[in-house]
């Protein structure tokens, strides 16, 4: 027969979060709740009752919180993680007796019958709870066992029966020796609040100084950092700053053969100078590396570093670990490809070597060289072409000492993949934003993004642009293609970033037709941009950042809801806080050559706006306010002008004032 | 660091059918397929291989399917289960270095590059396939090898490269040294054809008499079953045969006082003449039994027993096993209540005994004694009210040795839990589908229960009367409302049942208003029934049996697919057999007072009917045929006449002939 206790008679099921089906861990931010529930079910009609047990990952106590049903089994509990790290939590439930008792009782005397048995059963168990409990509570239970056990009935000892402060009393000490413990121990893990809501500026530290035709250095760098801060970024990634290759570096759009002035692309990492944990000595020295990050920091700023685990040919690991690299039958090492094309400036590791445990060693050790120096913030680079265990095993162990970490994920690839990465536990995932052009597209990407499961590992981090993706909209759409991509990205996303100064002087002239590279690429070559351009949108930026900093309703991701206009030419969506305190009502425009207008229909009952007074809304981007009332509004957005609408919902007006 | 080998790439995940993690067997019928998806990922672009592997429980080795990329990552593979009982499956996954290069090599020779160091690596890898190799099959990839090794390129030489037989032959000897094996070993049950497809008719044997006022025996039941047999039900299900309680016995329309002669519900059961082993002596004996069921044999018809665990007072358990009931503190029995209510002629047993393992042992013996009789259909009455471990270890040890063993779930309880009971292993359950009335109720609800994962284990059977069941509907709607829901039942539902002769004669009185209980229920008194009065359904009932005899588009729920139509009184849907050779399309007039019209909109895609050319639907209740076009197409129904339209499709029609 079973080894279980028969008596075992409550199940659980259908937890959430848990993913698939606990193998990986959700997150959260520090300060976060995480909401648990599940169906609690046993046989019979009896009341149930139901807790949820975490702690902070190695702390020896489980932390008791009740749940509460909710609707057809289903039950709700919920716990604040406050530090970083990981927790862990499951369930407990049981039969309750007690509980079941009180409420036959009370039907019992609603409908007149005889309870003097019932009485008699209730004071049995009482009696039970008392050979639990100790000190003050047991006298309690045992006087009152004994009152309710006494012969004949009163009102008196009804209200004793039934009183809710013995039901709480009793239930301190349920008999749970047929509780049923879910069978796994789920875990989260708590991130800092930047993995949540950040906001992202790329450049290349070699394109910063300040006079043409110079190697830009950290210090030009670090000049820029006002500029930067100015726009309201607070998260400065910086491309590979680790000496270039040269064996057959790139030359300028990529071109085969470099001239000596040619740079290379960063992404060849390593030479004679070193490899993964060496600067390249045109940008200056750590220490340098180490000011800057220490200037970003007054700022508050994070620098982020690229990760990109690959070599040229004249990286110090091909000669000390040739066992790391796929050697051909002709000798030589196997340079990346995707056949047909070559890329012979860069060999991948080879995850099927036989020292495959050095190799992850020493590709960690990267990782805590650059945490050594300060940086909190690693931007993966093509971590899809890496092992999923690789992974897994490396962030476990580099968030282990450093929880603070975060890593975000730089796969363009299936969505599967994409997804299978951020489970491992990248914190943040780059996305298809870029490619998702219409109303449609959006609604039902971002809709699987936030509103999904997905969201529990998922944290999305929305580029308009890259030094790799020029999309065909910014080619075609000019400046105010670049607005309207900047405010999607902002507003639909509470991560995003932008490849600038390229992005900011709305840099649009593609390698070729049908390419997605720019013309004479930052990837190859030096640039000299001219930031004060008058047509630069830096204040615009500026203010959108700023925007998103005064709404908290921007810095997460959840509230998402689309709201349907009725020309597919706009996109209409609303973010609020938890509360609804701070509720924003985006309108975007997504042709960049016309004015279009439409209504507008707000969903008010999830906005909890009354749909018989007026409300006021505040475009944030212009200060205009506007008295709308009822679901149906009418907008006319011209992209020549601001191509969006921020709105600032203001719930109830009278007079002209604000009664929020 | 981690203990597996970090070379191991794949992982397996999204695996279909997987019940709750693999907590669960899905459901098949001998026979049928089990199609296995799940999504395959590797890091990097190399080709994966697939296999599916699945045995019988017990057998000692896998069988090896391959699965077939579907798209973005998703495989597919199935297997076909032949035997009753269970099977195990699971899959294998592994990054493929040969059929890699076999992709390359192809992309490479196009692009027309120098392939002749690739030829080497091929070589290498023929080689290594050889040393996993025996016999010829090692002789061939030796010889291949040493060919492709040779220096210099020729078409010969590329075409032995990337011919197909040399793929498949490395492909049965690729390295699966760091191959995945998915973490689960899934289980799938099979069940014989009757659990899938079943027409059941429930009738009380005392009421088979054919005298009026004398008891009915199993003798009588014999005389009854070539009526049955003619209405095209094949599985007979009888209430408890048992002896009946006398002590508290209900009289007449579950009155409190019984008169002598009142035969009390045969739930009650138990008395000095012996419990759930027993056999009413009115009824007759064992012997009249066991030839009752070889009789219903020989018109292919199972005998259903049913089996409710509870006792009346005068059950021989109440006084050989005082543990397996619960006590109250005034000395006397806890009979069944649900406050205020009370069934005071019912004990139900204490699953909560520290003899728990004892009463369930003798509850198991309770089913093995009527296996042993030949019985092999249970229907088991509110599974609901004894603890799900119960039933999962119960039914776990009856089909271990009894596969063919049909268990019906007659638990009316909330969603949940019917799908758990279903989960642990009853072959069939009881359903909503009494009280759902609305063509938008019954979409939704056979959509759940046919397209959704509830299907891999939850079998609906589908009742639109039962003893317990008197619907509103069928209280005010008469004789057309009886039709109507008979039609739904019989083609909504694979499996379906009435309770008869009630049904078929339109008995519709209720004990009172808003009550779902018959007017001198059968449950409490014999009845005698004029069976061969003109306006029975049984010439109607049947036609239904025959036409899903006859059609095995309706032996099977998963098909089931609704269609548009225009008037909300009317709902049309469809069945098929997989190959579609079988198309049916039925229309109901939902309103069994007036002729309801209107316009149905067939989903031609599904059923591959050509929208430019004539179709033919036939109808099988009438006969009639009509000329179709396109996918719009009229119906008009008068429930006064037949409440149906159950149209066969005839795909081409031309100068009036079917070229099906």
């Amino acid at each position: 027969m079973r080894d279980e206790d028969g008596r075992t008679r409550v199940v659980i099921e259908g937890v959430r979060p848990e993913i698939d089906g606990g193998r990986f861990p959700a997150k959260r931010i520090a300060g976060e709740k995480v909401v648990v529930e599940a169906d609690v079910l046993a046989d019979g009609h009896e009341v149930l009752s139901c807790v949820l047990l975490y702690r902070k990952e190695g702390a020896p106590q489980w932390i008791e919180v009740p749940m509460e049903l909710v609707v057809n089994d289903r039950w709700r509990g919920e716990f604040t993680v406050t530090e970083l790290g990981a927790y862990r939590y499951t369930l407990q439930a049981w039969v309750d007796p007690f509980q079941s008792w009180r409420r036959d009782l009370q039907k019992r005397v609603d409908a007149g019958q005889d309870v003097s048995v019932e009485l008699q059963v209730g004071a049995g168990l009482v009696r039970e709870a008392r050979g639990r409990a100790s000190g003050d509570d047991k006298k309690r239970l045992q006087s009152t066992a004994t009152a309710l056990a006494r012969k004949g009935i009163s009102a008196r000892k009804l209200r004793l029966a039934l009183d809710e402060g013995l039901a709480k009393l009793v239930s301190r000490y349920s008999d749970r020796r047929f509780a049923t413990t879910y069978e796994r121990d789920l875990k989260v893990v708590v991130d800092r609040e930047r993995a949540r809501f950040s906001t992202w500026y790329e450049v290349f530290p070699r394109s910063c100084a300040l006079k043409p035709g110079r190697h830009g250095t950290f210090k030009d760098c670090e000049k820029r950092l006002p500029y930067i801060a100015a726009m309201g970024f607070d998260v400065l990634y910086l491309p590979p700053i680790h000496p270039i290759g040269h064996t057959h570096r790139k030359g300028k759009n990529n071109t085969t053969v470099a001239s000596p002035k040619d740079p290379g692309s960063p992404w060849a990492i390593g030479s004679e100078e070193g490899g993964h944990k060496a600067v390249h000595p045109l940008l200056g020295t750590l220490k340098d590396f180490r000011r800057l990050m220490d200037k970003a920091k007054e700022l508050n700023i994070d620098v982020a570093l690229d990760i990109s685990f690959q070599c040229s040919p004249d990286h110090p690991y091909v000669k000390e670990h040739p066992t790391w690299f796929r050697w051909r039958p002709d000798g030589t090492l196997q340079y990346a490809e995707n056949p047909p094309k070559k890329y012979e400036d860069i060999y991948p590791f080879d995850f099927e070597t036989e020292d495959w445990r050095e190799l992850w060693e020493e590709l960690k050790s990267i990782f805590l060289f650059w945490i050594e120096q300060g940086v909190r913030i690693f931007r993966v680079d093509n971590p899809h072409t890496k092992p999923f265990a690789f992974w897994e095993w490396l962030i476990d162990e580099v968030k282990r000492d450093h929880p603070e970490v975060i890593f975000l994920s730089e796969a363009f690839t299936r969505p599967k993949i994409m997804y299978r990465l951020a489970k491992l536990g990248f914190s943040q995932s780059y996305t298809y934003f870029a490619w998702r052009n219409t109303q449609r597209e959006f609604t039902q990407y971002f809709t699987e993004l936030t509103q999904t499961d997905v969201r529990e590992y998922f944290r999305p981090n929305l580029w308009p642009n890259t030094p790799d993706i020029l999309t065909e909209y910014l080619q075609s759409g000019g400046r105010p293609a670049f607005m309207t991509r900047l405010v999607l990205a902002a507003t639909l996303g509470a991560s995003y970033g932008i490849y600038g100064p390229s992005f900011e002087l709305c840099e649009n002239r593609p390698r070729e037709r049908g390419s997605e590279e720019y013309l004479n690429s930052e990837k190859y070559e030096i640039k000299q941009w001219e930031l004060d351009r008058p047509d630069s949108l830096k204040d615009f930026i500026a203010r959108v950042n700023r925007i998103r900093r005064e709404n908290p309703a921007f810095q997460s991701d959840w509230s998402l809801s689309f709201h349907q206009v009725d020309n597919e030419q706009l996109i209409c969506y609303s973010k609020g806080t938890e509360d609804l305190g701070n509720v924003i009502v985006v309108v975007v425009n997504l042709d960049p050559q016309y004015t279009q207008s439409g209504w507008v229909e707000l969903d008010l009952d999830k906005l909890k706006v009354d749909p018989q007074r007026p409300y006021e809304v505040q475009d944030l981007l212009t200060d205009a306010r506007y008295l709308w009332q009822g679901r149906r509004n009418y907008v006319e957005l011209n992209p020549r002008v601001v191509p969006a609408h921020i709105f600032r919902l203001r719930r109830q007006v009278r007079r002209g004032k604000d009664l929020e």
